[in-house]
């Protein structure tokens, strides 16, 4: 006789698969996926490096790594991260199999079953996986177009004092799903919350390097260099959106006695990471490469959300509302009430158009009133009139309406 | 003030790591760790796989895949196990990162902290850690010659009747580190007992592939494909030691509802194991490569085993006791009682040469009687002096004890 455990008992979809499933339909024009289009990986970089590496090298790319990852990696990631403002000298460095695994291992290291975490409302659908899948209650705070929400923060933190959260999780840099970037002021005050709690804060930061004006750049310093004497912060962040996900590189920033727990988990998950991709990883980084393709990034994501923008504007409705994203991959509509989100999912899939539904990002998996729009993988010439079925299925579904 | 989880509290020491540490030291003749050697591994094929990829494959490469896996290599791999005789029809298979994550992701799938889990004494590192940083009770069984003691496990089995373990773990082709090879009888007996408990079976089967003669061939075909219909069977295998380990690439062989239930935690712990890597493994897989490459290790690891089995006999004292393994990495030894193999590792490192103690091995942490010599990774011309090293220092400590 099988008997599951508990915790695996609690993980009920398979949502992420069904995402992916959707957004790679040859006949499709999708907004779905959360990836870079497979045109825009520096194909032809990694093949230089791939053909210039020596011998010895390959041989090591073959072979297993020091469980915190590839010694040259983690020293050229370090200096990145220096180069940017990061405390990477009273913090350790961490290679992870994708961001995701940093956030599952954090997960591990802090989450009893029963714990509440707290999140954004909407959050990234792999975050809220890992903490279910260690049995933790999701409290989900909502965010408005300058970040979390303070004071429902500070309600919710007041109300439940004698069982504080384990930590709390946030995504400042163009949300996934919701495009939000925090202003300046909104990361103070959400400090001051978070000190007053004496919070952990994981900070997640997969997009912050695609900004797309440099006007923004200031408020994409992430809040562990801003703040690193204020808080305990761990600071995770990936290869995936500039180089490729299927390196399956990510890593974490932490404070050492963390580190020093977040490394047994890993042992005992995966021993190591790739070493046959983190060995590229590092010539790409270290040649000066990624800071190139970075550049040619924000252009072309740039001029994505602007053709997608232009086509929302066209062709949907008024009421349906939405925020212009500064970076990142992915805009957030919000519907007028009434309209059935899941309708009119299947109708813009048969038609040739697929997104994802808002409730999929809802931690309490109720929202029905959003849902996302990734430009990212979508080829430029295809945006427009992918835009224009699903804006049909709106504008039909509000007739119906009256 | 941080508050780690119960679960990260148990995992307590970071062997493996220090392990790896030892075993690559330049100035060291290592028998430590569990690898091939660098210089064996099929750069060439790879580079050619590499350079003769389309472009639109390369892309895939880069991108996320599936979370099971990318399905041509789940296509090739399937094709290859059904060769094998594994029953892949009834089975569902998963790509995981590594086999140590397949390990990991079934010990989530079924463990509950406090419950049981039946382990062969000694046992796989990796999966100790696993278990345990579910907060697993291990229960190791010993091993004999020709497999885990089946008085022994039925004695434990009746003796806690009342909390029955969640499923036993087995390794039983070229035990790491024991070297074991089960007989057929000791099989067929395993699997009476097991059903008469209703106990689920994880078999591990990483070095199956690694038999030096034929004619132990049928001794390693996996209880999987022999006894399918008497028990729930979850296999486990791995690209490390048929290809590299920097690819982190291994696979579950396992039953629909047990699959079901580990795609939903696979999402959680990383999305999808590198694409890059399934991308080449899938291309050496289908070419035959594979198979011709298995065929000269088996040759290789035979070769490496034969020069250290030799100089063992040329310089061990005969107090120390072990079998020669008929395939795989390892050569287990016992030490004569009273001997501090502590002392014994100190003074070979000082003198140039590395091995890993039993206790390392012991789910309980308590051997102090057995030690592990890894001889895939050692030169064959480094193997009769690191042997000669490790003899100087057994004999100075047999001598020490008269």
């Amino acid at each position: 006789m099988i008997r599951f455990s508990k915790a695996v008992n609690s993980l009920r979809s398979s949502e992420i698969r069904d995402l992916m499933g959707l957004a790679t339909r040859p006949d499709i024009i999708s907004f779905a996926g959360g990836m870079p289009g497979n045109e825009l990986f520096p194909v032809e970089d990694i093949d230089e490096i791939y053909n210039n590496l020596e011998l010895d090298l390959k041989r090591t790319a073959f072979q297993y790594g020091p469980t915190p990852g590839y010694p040259p990696l983690l020293e050229s990631l370090k200096e990145y991260l220096n180069k940017k403002g990061m405390p990477v000298n009273n913090n350790k460095l961490m290679i992870t199999t994708g961001s995701l695994q940093a956030i599952n291992i954090l997960a591990k290291v802090f989450i009893d079953p029963g714990d509440t975490v707290v999140t954004e409302n909407p959050c990234f659908i792999g975050a809220i996986s890992a903490f279910k899948s260690y049995q933790a209650n999701l409290a989900g705070i909502n965010l408005d177009e300058d970040g979390i929400d303070i004071q429902s923060l500070k309600a919710f933190l007041k109300k439940y004092k004698s069982v504080p959260p384990k930590f709390i999780y946030i995504t400042p840099y163009f949300h996934n799903p919701a495009g939000t970037l925090y202003t300046e002021q909104r990361k103070k005050e959400l400090i001051l919350v978070l000190k007053e709690h004496g919070l952990l804060l994981v900070e997640d930061d997969a997009y912050g390097e695609l900004y797309f004006d440099e006007d923004v750049r200031k408020r994409v310093m992430p809040m562990k260099a801003l703040y690193e004497n204020e808080l305990t912060i761990c600071y995770t962040g990936t290869f995936s959106k500039i180089l490729g996900p299927g390196f399956r590189l990510g890593w974490m920033l932490v404070p050492p006695d963390i580190y020093q727990k977040a490394e047994l988990v890993k042992q005992s998950m995966d021993a190591c990471s790739p070493n046959f991709t983190q060995v590229l990883a590092n010539e790409f980084l270290r040649s000066g490469r990624m800071e190139k393709y970075i550049l040619k990034m924000r252009e072309v994501y740039r001029k994505r959300k602007d053709i997608t923008a232009a086509a929302i504007r066209k062709y949907f409705p008024p009421e349906v509302t939405w925020t212009e994203p500064q970076g990142g991959f992915y805009i957030w509509l919000k519907l007028p009430p009434r309209i059935d989100i899941m309708a009119v999912l299947k109708s813009s899939i048969e038609k040739g158009a697929v997104f994802v539904i808002g409730r999929t990002f809802d931690p309490e998996g109720r929202d029905n009133s959003h849902f996302r729009l990734a430009y990212s993988h979508t080829p430029e010439d295809k945006i427009e009139k992918g835009i224009q079925i699903l804006g049909g299925c709106l504008n039909e579904a509000l007739k119906s309406l009256k």
